[in-house]
């Protein structure tokens, strides 16, 4: 196999590795706008060749491509790629927005398009941060449409399984749905908490970043994401995010209600529900 | 030194065990309103004694009493020691709200009375769960007033220092603003977020902690936290949580209104600085 990634980061580095660890065979291409990370991606042998330019593409001619930038960037790489590609190379992404994008790249690349989500990564970026055991036990959502080419998706899926990573089908839209509350929502309620806090620090003249205990490390590690990476999910997933937030704006309100009114039982109740919840999720 | 504690939890219990380990001398009594908790804590020997009336303590004649219950409880608890205790008896808190309810215990106790709030915890509670290692390097905030005993300051200082925790001095009201932004703002933001997935699980018949990927399992930790006791911080910071959730208000729709522009730029910029601001956390 002759596999290429475009973006040589965290997510595509981690693919690389755990592909290698697999025992499979293959040869690796990279490519990045940032030279940097072609170097040291060579020097930890993630990569054997790369270029900064899609159209060094064609020479290698892959079998495989993995899309492992910033989603808002996918449309002008599809454009780019179908121009270099020959018509028998799959192409996948690792990107956390799917909906209308996916659509999109199956109007551009055709059926052997497959939208691919890894439910894995940490609050750093970087190819020299990348782990060849980030994808194992984890789920990966795929999400194939009536057009996805039947083998392109069966050579997708089959490198998940070999990573030991949990392939689940989702439909675009509704995985934009899921993931826009469960994923991009945290991170915009985390960003936020920050400014939050950096605004009324200098409403007293004081640092409250000084006093971060119970929990607020933990709770706020996520804020310390990629943030070129975060606009572009946020960008993308708009109109999902920005119903997320409104639901998360009532919730909150809700509670900010029963605490103003002095509510004890509604407060204990809400507090006791999602308690509940959470721990559920802790057996999970 | 006999040692009372009221409320054996997770707190209480640490705080036993962190003395113990320290290789101070003492007595501990236990109170608790229910029984199995003193017997638990009998059974790991981190009491000798207990009951599960603080008149109990009349007999002990405790050198030191240290209030672990959740907050609104300790002016009722305060009105019942005063009955009990002999007048050199020092009494502290591990409570996570001072402000006004430390001059109100003032005034109940007398200056012998020394707010505490170690900023340490997890978010188990159970004394079965109880920790020696629990405020190792942690900050202690002390919020002794004009009227605090000096000696009485002075033990619950030096007991502090044993357990190796960092000690603070605070204005009481000035620490119900910082905490109010640091730890009672998070958790309020992290169960209000349960309670909107909640929601958005039922408006699309779904579950959505199916997907909790993405830092999801740290960043709700916190809403697993004890209900009864978050309910009483809520309560009893009142004021500063109700400003501090507008700020919040404020910053979230800041940046939502970004997301509705689609102004790149901003966004870009906004979540830069809150990174930057993580970030120089995890260095500190």
């Amino acid at each position: 196999m002759r596999i290429a990634v475009i973006g040589v980061g965290f997510m595509g580095g981690s693919f690389l590795l755990a592909l290698r660890e697999s025992g499979l065979e293959f040869k690796a291409f990279g490519v990045d706008i940032k030279g940097e990370a072609i170097k040291l991606a060579k020097e930890r042998g993630i990569i054997s060749e790369g270029a900064e330019d899609i159209k060094a593409l064609k020479n290698f001619s892959p079998s495989l491509v993995v899309l492992s930038t910033p989603v808002r960037t996918f449309r002008a790489i599809a454009t780019e790629l179908s121009k270099v590609l020959t018509e028998d190379t799959v192409v996948t992404d690792l990107g956390s927005v799917k909906g209308k994008l996916v659509y999109e790249m199956e109007n551009i690349l055709g059926g052997r398009f497959v939208g691919g989500h890894p439910i894995a990564g940490t609050e750093k970026s970087g190819v020299e941060h990348s782990i060849a055991t980030l994808f194992r036990g984890k789920k990966v959502i795929l999400t194939p449409t009536e057009k996805t080419d039947k083998n392109a998706l069966e050579l997708v899926e089959n490198l998940w399984n070999r990573l030991e990573a949990k392939v689940e089908h989702m439909e675009p839209h509704f995985h934009d749905y899921v993931f826009g509350a469960v994923s991009h929502l945290p991170h915009a309620v985390a960003f936020a908490l920050i400014d939050a806090l950096m605004d009324m620090s200098k409403e007293r003249d004081t640092n409250l970043f000084l006093y971060p205990g119970g929990g607020f490390k933990d709770f706020t590690r996520i804020a310390a994401s990629d943030p070129v990476m975060w606009r572009d999910i946020f960008l993308e997933n708009k109109e999902n995010l920005l119903l997320a937030i409104e639901h998360y704006a009532n919730s909150l309100n809700k509670l900010r209600s029963m605490i103003e009114k002095e509510n004890e039982k509604e407060i204990l109740e809400f507090l006791r529900e999602a308690k509940d919840k959470r721990l559920k999720l802790e057996e999970s």
